[in-house]
């Protein structure tokens, strides 16, 4: 069983580094699948940052050299994208730049699966997913649907951190509490709303969110932790005022716009 | 002339399926124009299906035969995903998973019109289109612009009769009214709004919502009813509360998430 | 220094542009980046356009020629998509169909940089872009964040006249006021708001926006000067009521389908 420091991640530092993205709205490239390419920049925009979707080959790599971070998210790999991909996670890690990889569904599908293997040699800050990936990416679990959200979190935490261990990278699931660990230290973060599961990108977002306060700290597990319980205030806050998925869509743009270090403040919580 | 049996789907048979949607939560593999694949993954999402846009070669197959419902949509047909659409329509075919083809534009527009013909050989479910695509699809029109929508309806029921007939499939002619035939039953539908014409994908994401029905029930006549009556239902109610295609296509996710079997019965329009 | 006469496009003449646009509904082919398709095919149809996402080889030729306009943007310039680019404009120019050029990113990054050169030599009808665009497309900048929004569309009027003088093409800098040039006569438009930089496409969007409009008339500075101030028009209504980027996208699309001549006449801020 490995070891856990059980928080060194506060609630304030998530606060300041809000602050810290707005004064220099970092570009974020985001090589993500063609499904929420449009909400992913609307969602970096609304928050402050500042989105750059260049995913073909040649553009890709030269692209990764001066952003701030990158998202690479597997969710329609297609041929050209993957090649970009490898591409722009080459170069990140050699000019360290910050990356996230969104292993989006692993473990059935071969080609994405494969590729993430791949992309693990270029050593990603940040590994996002579901239980259901996370357990697949590590080599423990099929991926897809024979993982339930809830208890799949819980059953994924060990091995997160044994990935964590094995990578180098932080590890986040997603899941109705989210779970985060660098492999030493365990952070829970409660708040969210179940309606960011009810509209498309609701996950592939956050991982660019991630990618862009990753450029704002070396310490990648306050990165993923500030991005999102920033991410998920504005949600919770958004579906305070919604009816649906369709009007929580509009409302959460709205909230990541307006949401300041003092919400994050009094709504964080960070365990 | 055909000799049609006028009508043996009832409203009741189309409420009771959207129970069943929401009991299953059915798979949908959505291969899809790159417009509106975020527009038809949240409609999915918003009705209670659960969306997949799995598009490349190798994984579209893989795919298809654990899917509960596909759809094939030929708006953007690029080179890659063609092939992901031969493979995973022979892979629904030959794996008795149900399938939807929407023949985008063809007539006029030589690639997708000469894979439409292929398509037709792995025996769609469902095929659903504007009058111009069917007749064009039919092989009886240019498609494109040179027919009217609403006399163009009218015009395509006995040509969507004989393509049924032909090749096996549920055919739906969706305009102000949707007309939609297995080549014996003749089913009319008569809800709906003029606003789906104003947001792009208003006519895509019905074809994934069939998909959707068409894993709950061997009759593809009552499915293609049973989604065109609950989509249409939704977007009457959204229209209700526009002020224009904007807050229409929000309202319509949150119509779509909160419609129920009584909305279907009372507000049922088949004939 | 050009001498410029100072301007002969009046407020008048756009409102009766857009009444027309209203009457003939013009068919637009946009070859435009994956981010926003679906947003820009929603503001041509809440403005009363026709959109059309014909971008594969073969069929993007085919369509160009039947087309009323076409959009060709860089943003996300996969391999297919070029050569669906060169067909298209080849096609436009010899069909005399008006095509825009948005020139997204040129400059740092090699491959559109190289693809706007070489589509330059199909004359374009109107090239759209921010400051730093226009200058990477002519030659005197390396584009990117290198140029203040603000200030660099004052210091890019210049070269935007010579670069339209050199091409043929109106020359449309977008900015805080959009500046607009045929090398002859020079329009400035003061309408608008910030909030079109916080949602994404805002200034794609209106490149196709300009391709529907350029159908209209032969006065191609007319056409990009009635596509500014109805689109900027109707931005500013919408932020009027908007409470963030998410309401506002909403609002826009509301606006531009309730937008009339007579606001046009009204709001205009033209000179």
């Amino acid at each position: 069983m490995t070891s856990f420091v059980h928080t060194s991640v506060s609630v304030e530092d998530c606060a300041l580094l809000l602050d810290r993205l707005r004064e220099r709205a970092p570009l974020v490239q985001a090589i993500t699948n063609g499904v929420v390419t449009n909400f992913t920049a609307n969602v970096l925009l609304a928050l402050g940052a500042a989105p750059a979707m260049v995913d073909i080959p040649v553009e890709s790599g030269a692209f990764a050299a001066i952003a701030d971070g990158l998202l690479v998210n597997l969710g329609t790999p297609h041929e050209e994208q993957r090649r970009a991909m490898r591409e722009a996670a080459e170069v990140a890690r050699a000019s360290g730049v910050p990356w996230v990889l969104d292993p989006v569904a692993v473990g059935f599908l071969p080609v994405r699966t494969s590729l993430a293997a791949d992309l693990l040699s270029f050593e990603p800050t940040i590994i996002r997913g579901n239980a259901s990936e996370i357990l697949a990416l590590a080599g423990v679990g099929a991926g897809g649907r024979g993982v339930d959200a809830s208890d799949g979190v819980e059953a994924a935490s060990e091995t997160a951190s044994q990935l964590a261990l094995r990578t180098g990278a932080v590890v986040a699931v997603s899941g109705p509490v989210d779970h985060l660990t660098d492999g030493r230290r365990r952070v829970r973060v409660g708040t969210g709303t179940p309606l960011l599961t009810r509209v498309t990108g609701g996950g592939c977002a956050l991982g660019a969110v991630m990618a862009a306060f990753a450029s704002l700290t070396d310490d990648a597990l306050l990165a993923a932790t500030a991005a999102t319980t920033a991410y998920t205030i504005a949600a919770q806050t958004a579906a305070a005022s919604s009816s649906g998925p369709g009007s929580f869509a509009v409302a959460f743009l709205d909230a990541l716009s307006t949401l300041t270090a003092t919400d994050v403040r009094e709504l964080g919580a960070v365990s």
